[in-house]
């Protein structure tokens, strides 16, 4: 195992001086997705939680439907880094070889396996949910990561996805030096707790403490979230794609209140829910 | 062409109001790679110095030696994003499609054509120069890119990377809503005003508004930088990785000071230097 924190010696310069001290970093590692036998992506990532990450990175980008599609699971350390091999059901297999088959000869490799400019983009399924929440609500889940971010307490450097429901609270929370990482790593730490079935939603909602790419939202909408809050801005290309997947996107949510990208008639201030 | 801006309606949530209102958002863009016919990676990242980052890329990555290895360079604009094609030279491309061959088949894809753990670990070659600062030109090199964030100012989620030297001041600003593809433009550009051929060293530094992955680092000794700065902290195989290829890397860098965490002997206060 890796030590997710490393503490390191360096020269600080301040107020006209150097000064030797020391800092904790966090680490990052060479993480290899292996399906069937078959590498798929190598992904730079924290050493924490790494079969989370593997399934929920799996569920994601739609290599499988839910947990049974792996029919076993191996975790092999090398030192390079670390692969996640997983075996998968016989159709899922097919299916990714089929896919791979498709990427391989003169078009070669892509991201994550994602060969095309519309597969890069491509549209995620309209999400449901009948959640809502007030403005206050927001406001307590965002509050609720700080003490929860182990790693991020210790380096400064490190990013959260969490999951945050109205009745339990902060439900799980997964960090990691990449953004992507550590809401894959969230989706898988649910699926394994069975929570959201994706056709039912998420009973609760994502909160990100980073800016908010295109990925960040199809991975959201795979999830199942109808509602998810981020700590920095999204892009337009992200705004337009929780549009069509239904997902109430709120972004530049800090201690001071928030802003609403799409879908606003999720969040309904206390008074107004009240009188409704 | 696509703007890399957008003006975006939302609602704010401040002072227990919701208000109606406008955000810049910055663009994101589907941006495929392809050498030769062949698609190598998709990148999503801002549309603007697009034939910087073709050109970029292709160096920091190895995938050519110079920019008189592309024969040919073509930009096409779909709807679902950007095609930048280049024609190889004979060698450049016949190794390129021999490391295709060896990823194709059972193996399929990777992280952008690096299939193996090893490969994304790869070491890069330890960089030359004799380049040495002082840490009020560290200071002087931070404040100059502020005013030529073009992309930033409007919306406040855009990556820098910039290249500076004491000579010149600032030299190229790029950038972009991923910190890898800011930094490839940053390469291309620099290249393609004939800044700097590696084996001599890049006669300034690189300054990054981002944390420093290993990546990152990977990319600047590609680059042949022997000074990296940046805005955040390192991670610690980022900081092994910069203390194996010789550069010295700063982090933490802000307006009261920063960090030296591999190499100090290049940055040398003012009247140390008067002294040595």
């Amino acid at each position: 195992m890796t030590d997710p924190v490393r503490t390191i010696s360096r020269f600080a310069w301040r107020d006209g001086m150097f000064t030797p001290g020391e800092r904790m970093v966090p680490e990052e590692m060479a993480i290899s997705l292996v399906y069937d036998g078959g590498s798929h992506a190598v992904m730079m990532g924290s050493p924490v939680d790494l079969e989370d990450f593997a399934y929920g990175f799996s569920l994601t980008e739609g290599i499988i439907a839910s947990l049974d599609d792996v029919t076993e699971f191996e975790r092999v350390d090398y030192e390079e880094g670390v692969e996640l091999r997983m075996w998968l059901k016989g159709d899922r297999g097919a299916a990714l070889a089929a896919r791979r088959r498709m990427l391989a000869g003169p078009t070669g490799c892509g991201l994550c396996g994602i060969d095309s400019l519309t597969e890069a983009v491509r549209k995620p399924q309209p999400v449901a949910g009948d959640l809502k929440l007030s403005p206050a609500d927001i406001e307590t889940a965002l509050a609720s990561l700080a003490p929860a971010q182990i790693l991020n307490q210790q380096t400064r450097a490190v990013h959260a996805a969490a999951f945050w429901t109205k009745a339990d609270g902060l439900v799980a929370l997964r960090e990691d030096v990449g953004r992507h990482n550590a809401l894959d790593k969230l989706a898988g730490a649910l699926a394994r707790r069975s929570i959201a079935p994706a056709p039912q939603g998420l009973p609760g909602i994502v909160v990100l403490t980073s800016r908010i790419s295109v990925e960040m939202v199809q991975k959201s909408a795979a999830m199942g979230a109808s509602i998810v809050v981020a700590v920095s801005a999204p892009t337009a290309l992200a705004i337009r794609t929780a549009e069509e997947a239904g997902i109430t996107l709120v972004g530049i949510a800090r201690s001071d209140g928030f802003e609403i990208f799409t879908h606003p008639h999720r969040i309904v201030p206390e008074k107004l829910a009240h009188v409704a």
